[in-house]
C-alpha cells in the first residue's frame, strides 16, 4: 500500500483528478480544484486502498493509520489555524465518503464533526451566533447517531416535534437557544439510552468512529444493491474525505447550492441551479425548503455569484464536459465543496456534445463518446412524466422500453375491437403467439406472466417499438374471469394499468406520458458515428412498415425478415391452414401408394386384383389431398410476393435478407377447443380431424422440435413456395428499376447435408423464376447458424452457403438449454444472485456462445473466405454485445428498428476503442 | 484402370483370396480354391473397375472390354477342350455377381448361357440327355428373358403349368423332351412378344447382356436398398465372374448342396449342410424339394462325400474360419463354386471363437475381433421362434431389444395388476413417464406412439433389459375406448400382440419366444476381452437389482444412478408432491417478509402498526409451509439413505456415481383432472391448488427450463437432503466394512459459478456428516457436462470439478437442437434418406457433439490434470461410440446393464485397432 492520506489546501493538493480510483470522484476533484486555485475548504482524503483494507482485516485500521490521522490533523489545523475541540477557534469538519464511481446517497456523511460541550462554546464566540453553534451541535448528534450507530433518526424526529408543539412554533429556525439546550440534552439521553454509553466529547474519537462508520457503509445492503444495479465492479472501496466545514446557515450573507453548467435536463447551454440562503447542504437535497433558481443569487449575493460563474466557465473548460458542482457561501464568502461530470438525460446529452464540438472544447469523435448507445433508448420511445406517481403493483421484466397506459384487455380480439375505436389498451396474456400479432399491434402496450427477455412478446413488441413487460411472474391471469391478481389486489378487463417498459414496472391507473422528439442534433451525432464505424447496421423487419422505420433510423439493410408473421394475415391464414392440415396425409398416403406398389409386384397375378382396387382408391384420396395441398400453396404464393415487392422497395439499393419458414406447423393451428370448432366450421370439415391433427402435431418440446429447415426437408413445397415469391418479387420490382438485393436464408442447418438439399431446391426455383421472368437478379443463399452443432461444423455448412447469419437468440438458448420462455423461474434469481453475470438473452454470452460465434466465422470462412458473416438475435442492439461483434469481425449486426440507432453508436465506440 | 479380366483354371488363377474388393469376395475366393488346388470349374472374373466405369460411362462397356472377353473365352474353349455355342462340345457358362460384401439374393445370375439351337444338339451328344439338354435350354431362355430382359416369370410359369396340366403329370422332372421342345417354342413366343425381337442365338451376344444386366443390378433399388440397410459403403460395384457351368441335375450320379464347415446356428464343430441329388443350384435356394442332410451323401456318393469333407477340412484351416460353401457333383465329379467366411449367430459367433482358439487356428485376439460387439444382444435378451409366422402391423424404432409377446394394457395400473397375477402384459402408451415404472416393471413389453431412441420409455426399458419399441407413429392410440388402431386394424384391451424390440416390429397375435443362456464360451471370451481394454466400463443403474445384474455382466461401478426414479416409490411420491407443492410458496413468502421488513425500515414508526400485523401473519404462513417443506424433505431422506446404502453394498469396492435430482418438478406432479383430484383428497387440500400449481411450474420447453442443477440452486434443501443421504448410507456401509466409493453428480451445469455454489453446498453436507458419523469417507464432486456451454467452458468448470461425466443424450439434443422425444417425424426420414447419416441419440455425432466431448475433456484436464472423464449417455453402449471414447482418451464408458458386454467387447476391439 502507497501514501495513504492526500492532503488539500490553498492553493495545493497532494492529488489530482485522475487520481479517483484512489481518492474517489469527490476527493480526486477536490484536490484538483484546490491546484487550480479554486476556494475548496482544506481537509485530506484517505484513500480507498485503506478502505479495502479495513474490510479485509476485518473491519480494523491498518497499522499506521491513525498516526497519518494525527499527522493530516495537525496539519489542518496549523492551515486552519484553528483546534480541533478548540474552545477558542474551534475546528469543525465534515467526513465524507466517495468512491471511483458515483453513488450518491449510498453512503454516509457525517457534518460538523468536532463538536463537544467546549468547542460549541468556542463556536459561539467565533460566530457570535448561539442559536447557530447550538442547532450545528443538535444536527451534529443527530447525524453521528444515526450514521454511526445507527439510532433511528425517527427518535430525533420526534423529540423535535415535541419541543416545537410546547414552544407553540412552526418552523425548526424558530428554536431558541434555550430549547435548542434542552433538544440537545433530549438527544444525550437517546443516545445513552440506545448504546449505554455517553456521547462521545473527544473530537478525535468522534472522527475515528465516523471515518471507520463511511468504511462500513461501502458494504451496506443499499450501496451492494446499487453496485449491482448500475454494474459498478472492480472497485476497492470508497475514499474518505475529511474537510474543514463552511457553513452556509451562518445568517443572510450566506447560502448553500447545487448548479449544473448547462441544463442537465435538455441541454441548453445556459446555466442551472438552485441554492438556499441560510442553509446547510443537505437541506437543498431533503426538500424542506424550496430553493431558489440560480439566478436570483445575482440578486441577493451579486459578488458571489460572479465568482461563481467565472469558476463554473473555468471548470467547464478545464473539464470540457458539463458540471454538476456544490457550493456554500459562508458570510459572504464562496467555497466550492464538489465538482463532477454531470449526469444528464439522453436529450442532454446529445444536445451537450454536438454544442461542445460546436464550441470546439471537443473534437467529434469525443462528442459520440460522451454519449452512451444504452441511452438513446429514452429518445426513441416515450416515457412517463417523471413527476406522476406511480402505484406499482408488479414488476417484470423491461421487455421493450417505452411508456403505455391503457385499459386492461385480455385477448387479441379484444385488443383489435377497441384500439380500433381509438381506445388505448394494455394486453395483458400469460404469453403471446403468432396469432395475437393484430392484437398486439393494437394496444398500446404488452403485460405477459410468461416468458423472458426474447420470448415471442418481448420480440415482437420490440420490433413494434411498442412497450412491453414480460414474464412477470407474480401477476395470475385468470382468461375466463377476466381478470387478473397480484399480491391480493385484482384488476379487472377495462380497468386502467400502465407500463414501464424500461424498468419492468405495472402500475395501477393511467399516467400522463411524454413524447420525445429527435432533434437535429440527433441526426447530426448519429452521421458522426457512422463516420467512424466499421459495423454494418441492419434491421430485422418482417414489414414494409417496419422496413421504412429502420431505414429512417439509418439502417443498412434488413437482417432478418421472418416469413412467418406473414402467414397470420387473416386473409392468408384460413390457407396456411388447409396446407398443414393436409401436408401430412399427403405424405403418407403417397408413402402408403409406394408400399402397395412394392407389394403389388410380389404378389401373383391371380392374387393382386383386391389390392390393385384398394391401390386405387388411395390414390384418389392422394390426389385430392394433394390438390387441397398444391392449391393452399397456389394461394400464399401471390400474397407473399405482394409483401416482398413492397419490402424490396422499402429497401431499395440495400440487401434484405429473407429467412423461410421457421416455426413449427402446429403454431399455426388453433389449441383451444373453441377456436378448433370454428376452424372446422369455416373448413367444412370435421373438429375431430383438426384436434387430432392439433394432437399429433404437438411436441414436448417445440423449440428442438420439427422447425425450421427440418420443414424445408420434410414438406419441401413450402420453402419451393418461398423461394418462388421471393424470386418473382425480385424480378418484378428489378423491372421497374428498383435495385434489389435479396439473400435467401434457411434456417436451423444442423448439418451440410441440410443446407445442400435446401441450398439444391431454392437455386432450382430461383434460376427457373430468372428464366421465366428473363430479368437477371443476383442472390445469396446461406443460413442462420443457430444450432451449436452448425457452428462446430461451420466448415462443412459453408461449402453450401454464401452467407452466415447468426441467430443467437436459439444459439443462446442451446448452448445454455435454457428455453427462453421458461427461464423466467429462475434466471432473474441467478442473475440477482450473480450467478450468472448477466441474463444472456439480453447480453450476450461472450464466453460461451461467443466462443461458438468465434468459431463458426473462423471455420466458416476457412471454407469459404468471402463468407458474408452477420448477427440477427436481438443481442444485435445491445451496446457490450455490439461490441464482439465488432471485435471478432463480423460483417454487420442486425437488431429491431428501434435499435438501430443504439448499434449505430455503439459499433462507432466500439470502432474509437480499439 | 488396371487389368480387366482375371481368369482362373486348373490350379493356377490371376487372382487370390485378398483381392475381393476387386474381383468380388465370389471371385477372389474362387482364384484362391483354384491356387489351393481344389476342383473349381474354369473361368475368368471381371473387376468391380470394370462395373465402376460402365456406370460412369453411362452403361456402356470400357473400349476394349469386349476384345478382353474375347481373349479369356478364346482360353477358356482352350482349357476346356470345348466352344461356346459349339454343336459338338459345346461350352456353357454361368455369369454371376460378386460384390467385395456379400450381398446375398440382391443381384442376377444367369446359368446355362451359351445355349441355342445349335449347342443344345451338341448337349445332347456329349450328355446322351435329351431331356437333360432340353430341360437346361428351357431354364437358361426362362432366366435370360427374366434377368436380361425384365420379362415377368410368371409367363413362364405359367406355360409350364399348361403344359403340365395337358400331360396330366405333376412334376416338373416329368415332362417328356417333346413337350419340353414345345415349351421352348413357346417361350421363344413369350420372348419375342415381350421385347419385339428373336431370342438371341449368338452365345456371345448372350454373354454380353448378361455381363451388362450383372452390372445394371448393382444399382437396382434392391441392392441399394440392401447396402444402405447394411451400411455397405465406399464399394465401387460388382464383379462379374464368367465361369464354366457344372450340372448337378445329370442323373442320380449328380448333386448340388450348401454346407457349412460348423453349425452356423449353434456354433457345434460339426459339418453341416444340405443337397440335393440331380438338381441345379437354385433348385435348393428355392426350396421347392426338400434337401437332406449333408451326411446323407456319405451313402450315396462315399468317394465324392470323402473329397469333400477333405476339401472343407483344407478350406477352414486356410481360411482359419467357419467357411460357408456351395459345390456341385457332376457325374460323380466334385466342384466347389464357392467358398466365403459364414455367416452365423451371436451363440454360434462365441463358441466358434473360442473353439477355434483352443484348436491353435487363431490366437485370443483374433478370436474377440470375430465376434461383433452389437450381435451380443441377441445372447442377453429372449428372441422369437425364427420359424413363427409374423403378421406385422407396424414398425417403430427398436428402441430397446428383446422379444415380448402379452396382453395389450393401456395404464401402468392395469399392467401392475395383471402382471401381479403373473398374466403377460404389453404396455401400450402414446409415451411414458416416471409415473409408469411401476406399470413397465411389470409389463413384457413397452409399446409407444411416440418419442425417440432416448426416450424415456427407451432409456427405462433399456435399464431394465426389457422389449421396447418407442416412436411408433402410425398407431393411434385412444386411452378411453381403451384401444389403438393401425391402418385400418383396431387392437383392443386384452388381444394379444408381439414385440420385436431389435427390429421395432409390432404383431398380431402370440409369438412363441426362446430364451438364451449365457454359456462358459461366453464369459472365456468377455475376460479375453477385459485382457486387452484400456476404458472401463460402467453401468446405468437406479436400483440395487439393476446394479446387481449390471455387476454380472463385468460392470466395474456405476456412471450413472438417477436418483429421480427413487421419488416414485408409492411411499415416497406423496412427501414429493408435498415438498414441491409448497417448495415455491416458502420462497415467495420468504422474499415477501424481507420486502416487508425493508418496507418497515423506511416507515415512520406512527404509521407501522398496520403492516406490523400484516407481517406477522406472512411470518406465520411461512413457518408453516416451511414445516411442511421440511417435514417432507426428512421423510425423503430415510428412504433415499436406504436406496443407497443397498446399492452401494452391491457394488462393494467399485465407484459409484449418483446424479442429484434433475427432472422438472412437475414431473412429479399428475397432469390429468382426475389424478389431481384423488391427490387432493389423500393431501386433503384443494383440487385448485394443486390445479394452480401444476399449471405454475409448467413450461413450453421443459427440455430446456427449471430442472438440473438449477433446482438444487433454487431448492438447495432438495440437494442438501440427498447429499445427507449419501453420504450419511456411505458412511453407515463402511462402518459394515463395505468398500465406498461415491461420486456425488451435480447435473446440467453451464457456468462455473453455479458447480461452486453446488459444490460448496455438497460439501458443507458431507463434511458435517463425516464429522457426526465419525467415519472417514472419500468422494467426489463432479458434474455431468450435457450443456455446449459446460463442454465450451469446461476449463473454468473443471475448477469446481472432480470429475466429468458427458450426458451425450442431452448434449445431443441441446448441439443439434433436437428433443429425443420429438425427432420421430423427421429423424427416421432424414436418416432414410441419408440427410443423416445415423441417427445421432443411437451413434454419436463424432463431427458435432464428438467435437464438444474432445474440447471438454482438453480444456477440463488443462485446469485440472487429474480430472476423471466418463460417458453415461446411451452411447456408451453403441460399439462405434464406444471406440471414438477410447480414442479420445476418456477414462470410460457407462450404459444400461444389458449393454455391458457389448461395450466391454468394443473397448477391447477398439484398443486392438489402434
Amino acid at each position: 500500500m502507497g501514501k495513504s492520506i492526500y492532503f488539500f489546501a490553498n492553493g495545493r493538493a497532494d492529488g489530482k483528478a485522475d487520481m479517483k480510483e484512489l481518492l474517489g470522484g469527490k476527493g480526486a476533484n477536490l484536490a484538483e480544484m484546490t491546484n487550480l486555485g479554486i476556494p475548496v475548504p482544506p481537509g485530506f482524503t484517505i484513500t480507498t486502498e485503506v478502505c479495502d483494507q479495513y474490510s479485509k482485516n476485518k473491519n480494523k485500521f491498518p497499522a499506521d493509520l491513525s498516526k497519518e490521522i494525527d499527522k493530516n490533523i495537525a496539519r489542518l489545523q496549523n492551515v486552519m489555524d484553528a483546534e480541533l475541540g478548540g474552545s477558542d477557534n474551534p475546528l469543525l469538519v465534515s467526513v465524507r465518503s466517495g468512491a471511483a464511481s458515483s453513488m450518491p446517497g449510498m453512503m454516509d456523511t457525517v457534518l460538523n464533526l468536532g463538536l463537544n460541550p467546549d468547542s460549541v462554546e468556542g463556536l459561539i464566540k467565533k460566530t457570535g451566533n448561539e442559536r447557530f453553534a447550538w442547532d450545528a451541535y443538535r444536527r451534529f448528534i443527530t447525524m453521528f447517531s444515526d450514521v454511526v450507530k445507527g439510532i433511528d433518526r425517527q427518535l430525533f424526529e420526534v423529540e423535535i416535534e415535541k419541543q416545537k408543539k410546547k414552544a407553540k412554533i412552526e418552523n425548526d429556525t424558530d428554536l431558541s437557544v434555550k430549547q435548542l439546550k434542552e433538544l440537545v440534552d433530549k438527544y444525550f439521553d437517546i443516545y445513552k439510552k440506545s448504546t449505554g454509553k455517553k456521547f462521545p466529547t473527544s473530537p478525535r474519537k468522534q472522527l475515528d468512529e465516523a471515518i471507520e462508520a463511511v468504511f462500513k457503509s461501502w458494504n451496506n445492503p443499499r450501496a451492494i444493491k446499487y453496485r449491482e444495479l448500475y454494474d459498478i465492479k472492480g472497485l476497492l472501496g470508497t475514499a474518505v474525505t475529511v474537510q474543514t466545514m463552511v457553513f452556509g446557515n451562518m445568517g443572510d450573507n450566506s447560502a448553500t447550492g447545487v448548479c449544473f453548467t448547462r441544463n442537465p435536463s435538455t441541454g441548453e447551454n445556459k446555466f442551472y441551479g438552485e441554492f438556499l440562503l441560510n442553509a446547510q447542504g443537505e437541506d437543498v437535497v431533503a426538500g424542506i425548503r424550496t430553493p431558489d433558481p440560480i439566478e436570483d443569487l445575482k440578486k441577493v449575493m451579486p459578488d458571489a455569484y460572479e465568482r461563481l460563474i467565472g469558476i463554473k466557465d473555468n471548470l467547464e473548460k478545464h473539464y470540457k464536459d458539463v458540471q454538476d458542482m456544490e457550493f456554500t457561501i459562508q458570510d459572504g464568502k464562496l467555497y466550492m465543496l464538489q465538482t463532477r461530470n454531470g449526469k444528464r438525460t439522453a436529450q442532454a446529452a446529445v444536445k451537450i456534445a454536438v454544442d461542445l464540438e460546436k464550441e470546439k472544447l471537443i473534437d467529434k469523435k469525443t462528442a459520440i463518446q460522451r454519449v452512451e448507445p444504452g441511452q438513446l433508448d429514452q429518445l426513441l420511445h416515450p416515457t412517463f412524466d417523471p413527476k406522476a406517481k406511480r402505484q406499482v403493483i408488479a414488476t417484470g421484466l423491461p421487455a421493450s422500453p417505452g411508456a403505455a397506459t391503457g385499459k386492461v384487455v385480455f385477448s387479441a380480439e379484444e385488443a383489435e375491437e377497441l384500439g380500433s375505436k381509438n381506445q388505448k389498451v394494455i394486453l395483458v396474456r400469460v404469453e403471446t403467439s403468432p396469432e395475437d400479432i393484430g392484437g398486439m399491434y393494437a394496444a398500446q402496450g404488452i403485460l405477459t406472466a410468461r416468458g423472458g427477455m426474447t420470448s415471442h412478446a418481448a420480440v415482437v413488441a420490440r420490433g413494434m417499438g411498442k412497450c412491453c413487460v414480460a414474464g412477470c411472474g407474480s401477476i395470475q391471469v385468470n382468461y375466463s374471469k377476466k381478470e387478473f391478481s397480484v399480491s391480493g389486489k385484482v384488476v379487472k378487463d377495462g380497468d386502467f394499468i400502465s407500463l414501464d417498459g424500461s424498468t419492468g414496472e405495472v402500475m395501477l391507473g393511467e399516467l400522463a406520458t411524454i413524447e420525445v422528439k429527435l432533434s437535429g442534433d440527433f441526426s447530426k451525432l448519429m452521421k458522426w458515428a457512422d463516420s467512424y464505424r466499421r459495423l454494418k447496421i441492419r434491421t430485422n423487419a418482417d414489414t414494409p412498415q417496419d422496413a421504412k422505420r429502420a431505414r429512417e433510423f439509418g439502417a443498412e439493410g434488413i437482417g432478418l425478415c421472418r416469413t412467418e408473421h406473414m402467414f397470420f394475415d387473416e386473409d392468408r391464414i384460413g390457407n396456411v391452414r388447409q396446407m398443414i392440415l393436409v401436408a401430412g396425409d399427403v405424405k403418407s398416403l403417397e408413402a402408403e401408394i409406394k408400399d402397395k406398389n412394392v407389394e403389388l409386384e410380389k404378389l401373383p397375378k391371380d392374387k393382386a386384383d383386391a389390392l390393385k382396387t384398394e391401390l386405387k382408391k388411395v390414390e384418389k384420396k392422394f390426389k385430392d389431398c394433394e390438390q387441397l395441398y398444391t392449391g393452399a400453396l397456389k394461394k400464399l404464393l401471390p400474397a407473399q410476393r405482394s409483401d416482398f415487392e413492397k419490402i424490396f422497395k422499402e429497401m431499395d439499393g440495400l440487401p434484405v435478407n429473407i429467412r423461410l419458414l421457421d416455426p413449427p406447423l402446429h403454431e399455426f393451428l388453433p389449441k383451444e377447443k373453441e377456436l378448433q370448432t370454428e376452424l372446422a366450421k369455416k373448413m367444412k370439415i370435421d373438429v375431430e380431424d383438426i384436434r387430432k391433427k392439433v394432437e399429433s402435431l404437438a411436441e414436448l418440446n417445440p423449440m428442438l422440435g420439427h422447425r425450421g429447415c427440418r420443414l424445408g426437408i420434410t414438406y419441401p413445397e413450402i420453402y419451393q413456395m418461398q423461394a418462388q415469391a421471393i424470386m418473382e418479387a425480385a424480378c418484378n420490382v428489378k423491372k421497374k428499376g428498383i435495385k434489389v438485393i435479396p439473400e435467401i436464408m434457411i434456417p436451423l442447418i444442423t448439418t451440410e447435408e441440410e443446407m445442400r438439399v435446401l441450398r439444391e431446391l431454392v437455386e432450382v426455383v430461383a434460376e427457373d423464376v430468372i428464366k421465366k421472368k428473363g430479368v437477371k437478379v443476383d442472390y445469396k443463399i446461406g443460413t442462420m447458424i443457430e444450432t451449436p452443432r452448425a457452428a462446430l461444423a461451420a466448415n462443412q455448412v459453408a461449402k453450401e452457403a454464401e452467407f452466415f447469419s447468426f441467430g443467437t437468440n436459439d444459439l443462446t438458448q442451446m448452448t445454455f438449454g435454457y428455453s427462453r420462455d421458461d427461464v423466467g423461474s429462475f434466471v432473474p434469481e441467478f442473475t440477482k444472485r450473480g450467478i450468472l453475470e448477466k441474463d444472456p438473452f439480453e447480453v450476450l454470452d461472450q464466453n460461451g456462445v461467443g466462443q461458438l460465434v468465434k468459431m463458426g466465422i473462423k471455420k466458416g470462412k476457412l471454407t469459404r473466405p468471402t463468407l458474408k458473416v452477420g448477427i440477427c438475435g436481438e443481442h444485435g442492439g445491445e451496446p457490450s454485445s455490439v461490441k464482439f461483434c465488432h471485435d471478432i469481425g463480423l460483417d454487420y449486426v442486425s437488431c429491431s428498428p428501434f435499435r438501430v440507432p443504439i448499434a449505430r453508436l455503439a459499433a462507432a465506440l466500439s470502432a474509437l476503442d480499439q
